[in-house]
């Protein structure tokens, strides 16, 4: 009889855990009812790039990371170790090969892997670009920073920095269409927004440190009463700033420097580079694995199907972003 | 004794019922494991526009009603009726004092909403701009067509309707900044792209049905050789169509015209119109609603912070692209 009690108690105690169950199901945060957006777990996105090991990458692959934790699915990170064009190419065809749900490409030049990535797309696979677009390529979209907006936002930063009266100038690299869009967008705000801030020179630091510290050496004499340089790029930039300290003139010549590198970090730290542009590389790869999902699921039942909605192809191009990274904030944007 | 058995049994298919449950929530589609990105239905998001009953709306609406939908969130949709720029700003204040989760507004003109725009952002609510932008405001981003790329893509549209060699005109709205770049990114990308294809007139149709219709018959007199017409915007479209039935050149000028209103999509279906280019309102619904809902989740669990994970603030600007639309497609664009 007791051991007849006793079952009963494990049935009854069964039988409650099991309405608590269903009613947990029903009515907590909505499990139920509302499952949200997600995929599987053997759904893989693969981010492709090449150098895969820089700093740069970090804060990308965290983004693409965070949005598949976000929406359970995986995510694989693939591409060259060198800056090789072939390596590249190849490490995209092994990636196609295994059909992945999704792939997100930076591309090394704009047109190495046209041939890739178009294979891809007809075979079902979509393609996204981020940071590095394959613009002549049938990639469904491109995700990166306005360049032309970059300049203009450092354009507002030197009027806040350096003031909207005196001398101005730019270090560059003057053969790259992102550069020339910095330049630009730099230029065109101070000429319609800051016309007491004349820009004076702009000079070309070919990327490279030593060239861009003798840039700056030489504007600086040419123009004793300078009051800020904007340096298109992160050697450059650092460059720059060896060059002010040079010539004792912290305080006077402010740097506005681009990304987000530890010598750059490190300049911004101490106070010689006045501020930098760290570019929205999170972002990059977190809406990188938000637009291929969508256009995985496209038929499927989460995400409405293009024949019967309404529903558009991915948005054709975002503007990730910029912040502007100063002393106050610096200690966020070093690479963990 | 009997009895003790019929309860033996049920007791026993509870329990089985139970484990059932249990195991199915381990392994089944990952409810357990993945609850996905979502929201509560309480979390209202509110979509304010302007001539809230105008068809061009109805896809914007459908892609923020599709996104609440994926992420089991709730919206809402107001604006003013009338074309009243104090209207929509006095509905826009009563949304914003009923503190709702995110706020996507298309705005009337450019900067009548900036004080209201930035009182909500302020306290805390985010805002974005779809298809109307406030670039002054606070918004935390823009989602809309890239006017110059639609007009880049109306080029070479073009060569595709009217060969690669030569006449092309061009009726516009020239004082309206949306169809300036409409218009510059036709011309740029004719000069730079086919070199054959000559643009003979710019003409101003006042946006009005017959002003354009007279605009396009002037047009075809004086250039007898017009093998198309590109006009930025959907009353001038209809008029253009007018314009070329009246003169019998059905087939030599072929029109590409803007958006997607009853009576474009009826010329295209006849052949009148040989192509009308369709904005992504679907897109601009569904991502601005994904982006208030990442804005709003920011410091919770489901969306990484930006404080810790080097998460940025929202994409400054999402291009929603456009499609081309012809007789083969006509009939997915009408409103439903």
């Amino acid at each position: 009889m007791k051991k007849l009690l006793l079952l009963y108690l494990v049935l009854i105690v069964t039988f409650m855990a099991y309405l608590y169950t269903a009613y947990f199901r029903e009515s907590d945060d909505g499990l139920n009812a509302v499952t949200g957006l997600h995929g599987e777990r053997e759904e893989k996105y693969v981010m492709v790039n090449f150098l895969t090991g820089i700093d740069y990458w970090k804060n990308a692959l965290k983004g693409f990371e965070d949005a598949a934790e976000a929406l359970g699915v995986s995510v694989e990170y693939r591409g060259s170790t060198q800056y090789d064009v072939h390596e590249e190419a190849m490490v995209l065809e092994q990636v196609i090969a295994r059909k992945p749900a999704g792939i997100a490409v930076s591309a090394i030049n704009s047109e190495a892997l046209n041939a890739a990535i178009d294979k891809a797309v007809e075979a079902g696979i979509p393609v996204v670009m981020f940071d590095s677009d394959a613009p002549n390529s049938k990639a469904l979209s491109f995700l990166g920073t306005d360049n032309y907006s970059a300049g203009a936002a450092a354009a507002r930063l030197m009027a806040e920095l350096a003031g909207t009266e005196g001398k101005v100038g730019i270090i560059t690299h003057p053969n790259q269409l992102n550069h020339q869009e910095r330049t630009k967008g730099f230029d065109e705000t101070l000429r319609g927004e800051y016309p007491g801030l004349e820009l004076v020179s702009i000079a070309d630091g070919k990327g490279d440190q030593l060239e861009s510290e003798k840039q700056a050496l030489t504007m600086m004499r040419l123009h004793p009463d300078l009051s800020g340089i904007f340096v298109t790029e992160a050697n450059g930039g650092v460059g720059a700033g060896n060059a002010v300290l040079k010539e004792g003139k912290l305080g006077q010549v402010r740097i506005i420097s681009f990304d987000t590198n530890k010598g750059t970090l490190d300049m911004v730290k101490s106070g010689t580079i006045a501020a930098t542009l760290a570019q929205g590389t999170w972002n990059m790869g977190y809406w990188s694995l938000m637009q291929l999902f969508h256009a995985h699921h496209e038929r499927s039942a989460g995400t409405p199907d293009s024949q019967d909605s309404g529903a558009f192809p991915l948005p054709a191009y975002v503007d990730t972003g910029i912040s502007v990274v100063t002393r106050a904030n610096v200690d966020r944007f070093y690479a963990k």
